[in-house]
C-alpha cells in the first residue's frame, strides 16, 4: 500500500513543480520522494497535466532524453491574458496617476508582487522559444518584471546600473543617449555578470524612444552576448520610430493629456 | 458524479493557493470552480494540508469569520532553513567573490529567482505576526529580497530611491549618514507611496553599520508610519554596535580577508 494517496502526491508534486517553473524534475525524484513506482508517478503527472490544462493554469511538459523529466511551464491562456492586460490598462488610465510633464506614476503596479508575477509569466510566455541564459534590465523600476520573467524562464537576472558601485567589482561602462531627453547617460555592467556567447533577453517596464533598450544592446555588444529579444510592459505610441526595431510590448500608451487629465492605454495583442 | 477527481481538484487548488501566498480564498470559490459541495472542498483542503505538512512544504491555514476561508502560508521548516542558509554561507565563502576593499560580490545570488524566493519566504516567516502593510527597501540590491518577502506576505513593496525621479511625483527627501563611510547620502520616497498609520517592514540585502536601515526609519517617521521590523539577509559582525537596535539577520559575516582570500560567514539561527 502506498504511504500517500494519489491526491496527496499530486498536491505535493504541484507545489514542487510550480514553485520552480521551467525546471526539470525526474520521475525518479518523485518516485523516491513518495516511495512509489515510476509508472505511478507517470499516472500522477497525466492527471495533474489534465487538471491544469482544464483550468488554463499552464502546461506540464515532458522532456525526453538523458536529462529528461517533467517541468511546469506557465502559459497563461489568451483570454486570461487579454482580461488581465485590459485591467492593467484601466488602472493606468486613472487620472490621479498623471504627473507634471505628462509622466505616469506606475511604481505601485510594478512593485505589487502578484501583479508583476503575472506580467512576468505573460512576458516569459513570449520568449520560451528564445531560451535566454539570462534576463537583463536597468535599475530600478524594471527589476520586478525582470525578476518575475526570469522566475518563469528559470534563469538569473543581470542588472545594469546607472551609478558605479564598489560591490560590483570591475565593470564595463558605456554612455548612451536617452531618445526622449537627448541627455547623455551612463550604464555599467559588472564584468563577471555575464559570459561571452550567452543569450540575453532585455526586459524593461517602459519604452518611449527606446534609448535605454538601445543602451543595453550596445552594452551587451561589449560582452559578445547574443540578444534574443526585447520585452517591455508599456511602450508609448510616440515616437513611432524607436531606437530599437523589434520588441514585444504588452501595452501601448497612446496619450497622457495633462490638461484634460486623460490617459489612453490599450493592450497590444 | 463530480466532473473532476479529488486528485485533479487538489492539483488545481494547490496551484491557485501557493501562487498567491497569504491570500484568503473562500471554500465557496473552490466549490463553484469545481462544481462540488463545500463539504467536499473541506475534505480536499484537509488532505492537501496533511500532504504539505508531511513534506514540510508550508501550512494551509483556516481563517474564520465573515472574510474567512483558507490561505497558503510558506513556512519553511527549521532543518530545511538551516541547510539552505548554510549552503548560502558556503557560496558566500568562495574566495573569487572578494572585491578590492574587502567587499563581497553577491549580485549573482541576489538576482537568481529561486534563491531569492527562498530567502524571501524565510524572511517572511519571521514577520507574519507583525503583519506589515508594505515592505520597504532602498534601490537596488535589496529589491529582489524585498519583492519575494512581500510576495510571501501578500503585500506591496515600496522603494526609497537615491536619486530623484520625475516618475515618482512629489517626494520626501532626507539626508542620512552612512555608518561605514561617514558620507552624507540622500534617500527619497514618493509621497503617494505610503499612507499615515500603515505598518512597514524594512528589508535589505546587507547591513554593515546600519546607516541605510536607520535612514529608512527616519524617512518613514516623516510619513507617520509604524515600523514593525527590520530584516537583512547578511549583517557584518563588525561594528557590533549598529545604528539600529533590533533586526533579524539570516547570515552573519564575520570576516572578509583580502590578503588570505578568506571569507567567514555563518548562519544566524
Amino acid at each position: 500500500m502506498n504511504k500517500f494517496s494519489r491526491s496527496e502526491r499530486i498536491g505535493v508534486m504541484t507545489k514542487i513543480l510550480t514553485d520552480r517553473p521551467n525546471q526539470i524534475h525526474t520521475l525518479n525524484y518523485f518516485g523516491e520522494l513518495f516511495g512509489v513506482a515510476k509508472s505511478t508517478v507517470s499516472e500522477d503527472v497525466m492527471a495533474l497535466r489534465r487538471a491544469l490544462k482544464a483550468f488554463n493554469l499552464g502546461n506540464l511538459e515532458t522532456v525526453v532524453g538523458a536529462a529528461g523529466g517533467i517541468k511546469y511551464v506557465p502559459q497563461p491562456d489568451e483570454e486570461y491574458v487579454s482580461n488581465f492586460i485590459q485591467d492593467l490598462c484601466n488602472k493606468l488610465s486613472e487620472p490621479e496617476r498623471i504627473l507634471p510633464g505628462g509622466f505616469l506614476y506606475i511604481a505601485d503596479l510594478l512593485f505589487t508582487p502578484h501583479i508583476v508575477q503575472q506580467v512576468g509569466e505573460i512576458m516569459a510566455s513570449r520568449f520560451y522559444e528564445a531560451s535566454p541564459d539570462f534576463v537583463i534590465t536597468v535599475e530600478t523600476k524594471g527589476i520586478p518584471i525582470a525578476m518575475m520573467t526570469a522566475r518563469a524562464l528559470n534563469c538569473p537576472v543581470v542588472v545594469a546600473r546607472r551609478d558605479n558601485e564598489v560591490t560590483e567589482g570591475s565593470v564595463v561602462t558605456i554612455n548612451y543617449v536617452s531618445a526622449s531627453s537627448k541627455r547623455i547617460q551612463t550604464m555599467s555592467l559588472a564584468k563577471r555578470a555575464v559570459k561571452e556567447g550567452q543569450r540575453a533577453l532585455i526586459i524593461d517596464d517602459f519604452m518611449r524612444g527606446g534609448g535605454t533598450a538601445r543602451g543595453m544592446v550596445d552594452l551587451l555588444k561589449e560582452f559578445n552576448v547574443d540578444i534574443v529579444g526585447v520585452g517591455v510592459m508599456i511602450a508609448t505610441e510616440q515616437p513611432k520610430q524607436k531606437m530599437i526595431d523589434e520588441y514585444v510590448a504588452l501595452i501601448e500608451l497612446k496619450e497622457v493629456d495633462e490638461v484634460s487629465r486623460k490617459v489612453v492605454a490599450r493592450p497590444v495583442l
